[in-house]
């Protein structure tokens, strides 16, 4: 396909002065911060679905963006337009990393075996595209919800040849992610829950999600993947529940099936709000637990009761969230990835630019916001003053083990203990950190 | 102090047709269903501290009931009142079990020896309580959330000396439990949470919590309370974010902590719509981890945001519940506990009765109907049959390890695979259900 | 079209202990309750889009039905044949109306002249279809949200153009309504609101909206219509924000535009649930303000946050709405119109006729518990004894307008005041529903 | 009392690069913004009740702030000692305004008549601190929703007797914020609504509750006050529902008992987000009905159902705010008032100083971003572009009611229109507006 977005050049750093929509204002990929470029940091990813495989269409209504390469036409041409297509965007973009789903690149075909050779097709036709453009892939990941075969889920179908249909595409999925030199391997479990408790065996659909989940394991190692897998939590949409509902939920999962060590979670910023936390609280929760991976970018509408993927776009929040990451060692294989979609009013080729520009900015300044907040790092001091007594003797006593709770009490009450409580100083550490940001 | 429910004789069953609002019309103690009595399956409970230790203020005014025993005065005297008031009530109620806090029954007094003196007195008190009514301690518990001391958690606080506070009240709860009897011991971490990540250490307060937990079970084991060890999940209030969120949250926790064989969870209706869920979906998710304990059977209001605590009223509600508690094995330990809140408008001592009969009608009523269910069991004849596959050779060779990734997808290609989806007949089902509850 | 449901025969009334799936259990239409059938007293509707133009797509996936009728094909021929599979349907399922939009019925064509044309033909073939089975429209309504060019709203869309298209359609479809002896005409305004407060004029849209209603009243008796003007509400989705949010929204838009007299609400139970409310409530607000016209019955999830249109199946509910009904005299031209989707996994034929049987199942219940309730009125004789004081002096002179607040507050003080609160018994009132419920 | 705040300077502007925790970084009252300082734009009032009435409990605890004032004791002379505190505070913040409820300065005493002594001696004492600060008062109202007798609403009361008390309490109060100087007057209905519809009249109720505004609006004229009467919408807490549930509904209200003109809203950030509207949402709905008219700026929490009364910290948020109220013309009688509660572990008399001057920090803020938006105006620009088609012909022909439905549709159908879609650049309008507030 020739060139589609012709009125966009390369998009370029030009500082927060510009008054041009199509560049950077914050997002400057060798600038270096703390030690690393913000290319390094961020490590930013675009998706092919959202931008590349979706036309517009809602529940109640159809699509309203008129791509041509989504047009009828010979299915595998049509592939290759769109290949064509998202690599000039993602090059334009300046962009380094991008993300798909099996059939995101590459047409289902009629049977299984057609599945097999499109995709296998499709991924030549990436390796080629990453060769010539510098673009890394930074997660592959297999799509088993869209098909009805999978109205009742994939790995936790009741039928165990749909079990076994979804198997064959994780397998190559996870082939072609190694192939592309993924850095790693998703799985998110659109239709992993239940729609009714009236006709599911939770019992039965939580070993098979077990087992699924170990034979990826497996693989992960026959193959010599050395990237991570990641489970990316989401309440519900399009299930009533989804089983790996929230962090805190994926971990116990995995804690159930052995492994804990085997899996990390690609948080979605939309997805931590629909489950009733904040995005913040999920990125901590994950660190807490050892098991961060990753981050889709996208946020949601506090409105809203479902997950409209919309780029993020407060810095107050992603300060916080870059706080997190950068205290934790920053990512390691994951990054920030864009599973965003236009409002489906953002009609025109340009609005694909507008809203990962203003997403990379947001991350941009966020980051650079973060960074001044660990030079001087407040947090970590008031954090370090309110635990003390923690490691001091009575504190490390308790954790060591060293009390029971008869010999607690016993000494508590020979004492005469009389704790006093202290100021928590909420409102002042808030004021401190719109003080970074607005310095 | 003498008869206060002047106006109520003890609550008698007169079955459906009756018009006596102070009477059972479903619940009939000696009434044997599927080769239990009632009153064995349904295990009903009512609490001291929203019927006796509340006065119905709520958080924009004062209390509206008036009771006598809350008056000012002589903090003992008056803590024997309350438990002359709480007997007369549990006895004409007629329910055979009831559950406290340390401090709803015995006054905090003015220093930690006090509040060990004062508990014990009243233990003795409750102990003549119990010969002279044959009521049980369904559960004991400990509040370590109202005193202005755990104001930042109990054992989450960043003083250690506040957790030994906890501990020792935990530490006499406990020895209370086992010497009244108690049938569980409960741990609800109202205050075990955060309000802000900016001052939280959540590593620490989640070790400080695993090792608080660790000790309730040596010493459990140690003075050989064989009563269970309960967890009241809760996602939030007071705190923004409570660490025992919900039942699967609690699961992690207690894997992470070694604990899943240790502790069941104690699940609240409202709590369970308060994290997102259904009280269904949390009683099934309890069961199919192995953590079902016990019941607090108040409902919230679906279009409110925190915990109205009403008594339960859903019929319809009511029977999924028990189908799937019976379906289990039924109650061990546990039971039915009203943790129920009057509404504050109910300002007559005679609506302490209405609300008490009108849930454990309820829950009587539930039973019934999920007997029926039970007894011409098309549910589990629906699961059966579409789970069908997993327990042929295909299903059984995946979930005992003998395919892997690879072996599977190579002969679901070769064999050309294309599964076809089946209904999951929702609508079907809940009508069947309706045909049972409605018949 | 040749006979699609074969397996269905026409659906009868076999009595609640009929263990046919195939048969109402409740629903008898001849039967007499409190003077009138049930046929006369619920209106049954069935509607025509979700039944047959939709073939189980969600966001996250496609169809999963299958349906014959939404192939490929030639337009005209393909509506024909929806037609009649539509008439076999609401025929065999004993349902005495139907609703529908323009384009359910006709395609839309490549122009504005083809949209007429179509949409005029197939009007001709509903009036013999109606003819031929004895069917009855309950309402019609245009769907101005679906098509791309409404992305931005239909009468408050930026472009007066598009509010010249949208008024076309609602032109021919009040038309067609009237034609085909419809009883009702609505209004929802899926895409009338905004995404954005940052591209939206609050103002202008509102004035435009305003003017859009005031020429349907217009059309209305230009035309002879005698049905009634309904609006739906609904709070948001697919916009962020809708203008019709709830019906103490819609009251106020109407008084702002001099249009309460002419407008009704057409008030659906999700859309309730959605916007905060019960749907108890939103009845009980419609009866209020005088502003009650007709129901879309479906229910939501109360874990989602997004329109399920699922089937009622709650006589708890379904009692306390149609009390409320028959205290105001029950529906004039209104009914309960299911616009109710089937699960996606609910895929056979019959699952069609499961969902609607249970939900006239439902209402029926419903409505001979809330016929019993009226004959032993106990909510109106609590509430006439709680508001007594309102109907002697010195409430009348009150509400008359004889006192002043000065003079209010003078007699108060000059007579010392001091009025006691009274118990407001919800307990007791909702054990005595339940009673009737559960008898 | 003598000094409470002894650590405490009066606060003064230090500017952006200030650390000074106790001093304003944004808030210069004397600078000049637009035309006007600081200090008359934003209008800034303290408020009486959460700062000096409550003592840290919650519905889970009790009082952790031990305010000396708040202990028991001799009521009028705990209130002067009140009265000094707060006077303090409010000085030594620096705040031009401050707000009350009468029985937050004055005792409620034990009848009728104590409490009009009662409140008018501290009426007396408010005027001289009035006098001697040069404080003045943004807003009185009446607090009818904390004494049980209240417990089923003040004018919506089943009772007339207790209407008498509340208009008692509303005559005093009114009449003390005209004695005072007070700009507004508000009434919040806390418990004007429903906590079940069983025992609830709804015609009857908003009788009263019309005819109470009815009385407030005939003793404004009749004793000459000339500010503004405001009413505080809130959906629920702690009621189930309440009345004046959010601005739309507020309007349709005033609109049924033609008020509209007499009567304006107090928006409370936290009381729209509960309503499932944004803080911005229903500032634009109120200049857009002409009924704006105050702000309780306090923020909620987006994970919690309930009040939360935090102080704004949200510049991103507020800059939307501010340019709402600039381009509709500024405040004319209403303010910012911090309706704000201190988290309850924020237990230090600093902490109050914290709260406030972050709130009037963020408020400050976002009036700069927004003076700054207005002085090169893209939103407006946008809007005007993409509107305006309905200034030219067709667009007039229409809002002026030339055009019947039918004369449209015909020459719709004549010219054949076609009409295209245009973009809503909703992500580039957002990035425009990052683009100043993070220049
Ligand atoms: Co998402
Ligand atoms: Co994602
Ligand atoms: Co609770
Ligand atoms: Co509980
Ligand atoms: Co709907
Ligand atoms: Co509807
Ligand atoms: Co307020
Ligand atoms: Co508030």
């Amino acid at each position: 396909m020739s060139e589609f977005f012709k009125s966009v050049d390369k998009i370029q750093y030009e500082g927060p002065e510009s008054t041009n929509p199509l560049a950077f204002r914050h997002y400057n990929p060798d600038e270096v911060i703390l030690g690393k470029t913000m290319r390094e940091h961020l490590r930013f990813a675009a998706c092919y679905w959202h931008n590349f495989c979706w036309d517009g269409a809602d529940v109640f209504g159809g699509g309203t963006f008129g791509r041509p390469w989504l047009q009828a036409g010979d299915a595998m041409q049509r592939a290759k337009e769109k290949a064509d297509v998202a690599f000039e965007f993602f090059s334009k973009l300046n962009i380094p990393f991008y993300c798909f789903h099996d059939i995101d690149v590459a047409p289902e075909g009629a049977s299984i075996k057609e599945y097999v050779n499109n995709f296998s097709a499709m991924t030549d036709v990436l390796a080629q595209k990453q060769e010539e453009t510098g673009l890394e892939l930074l997660w592959g990941t297999a799509n088993v919800f869209s098909n009805p075969r999978y109205m009742s889920g994939a790995a936790t179908n009741p039928d165990p040849e749909i079990f076994s249909y979804a198997a064959t595409q994780v397998f190559n999925a996870m082939n072609a992610t190694k192939k592309l030199g993924g850095h790693n391997y998703v799985l998110w479990g659109g239709r992993e829950g239940y729609e009714t408790l009236l006709n599911t065996d939770l019992k039965r659909e939580r070993a098979q999600l077990g087992r699924f989940m170990q034979m990826v394991v497996e693989h992960k190692y026959k193959i010599g993947f050395d990237g991570l897998l990641l489970i990316e939590p989401k309440p519900q949409e399009p299930t009533k529940h989804q089983y790996d509902y929230d962090t805190a939920t994926v971990y116990g999962f995995l804690k159930e099936y052995g492994l804990e060590k085997e899996f990390a979670v690609n948080i979605e910023a939309n997805h931590a709000t629909l489950s009733g936390h904040s995005f913040h609280h999920e990125i901590a929760t994950a660190f807490a637990l050892g098991i961060f991976g990753s981050i889709d970018a996208n946020r949601g509408d506090a409105q809203l009761g479902w997950d409209t993927d919309q780029f993020p776009n407060s810095v107050e929040e992603m300060t916080l969230i870059c706080y997190e990451i950068l205290k934790n060692g920053g990512y390691t294989s994951g990054g920030f990835n864009f599973d965003t979609k236009l409002r489906r009013q953002s009609i025109d080729a340009e609005d694909l630019f507008h809203g990962h520009i203003g997403g990379m900015d947001t991350c941009a300044l966020g980051l650079k916001k973060a960074a001044a907040m660990i030079q001087n790092d407040f947090i970590d001091a008031a954090k370090t003053k309110r635990y003390n007594g923690w490691d001091q003797a009575l504190g490390q006593d308790i954790l060591n083990g060293k009390l029971s709770l008869e010999a607690l009490a016993t000494q508590s009450v020979d004492n005469s203990i009389a704790p006093k409580h202290v100021s928590g100083q909420q409102e002042l550490l808030e004021n401190l950190v719109n003080g970074v940001i607005f310095k």
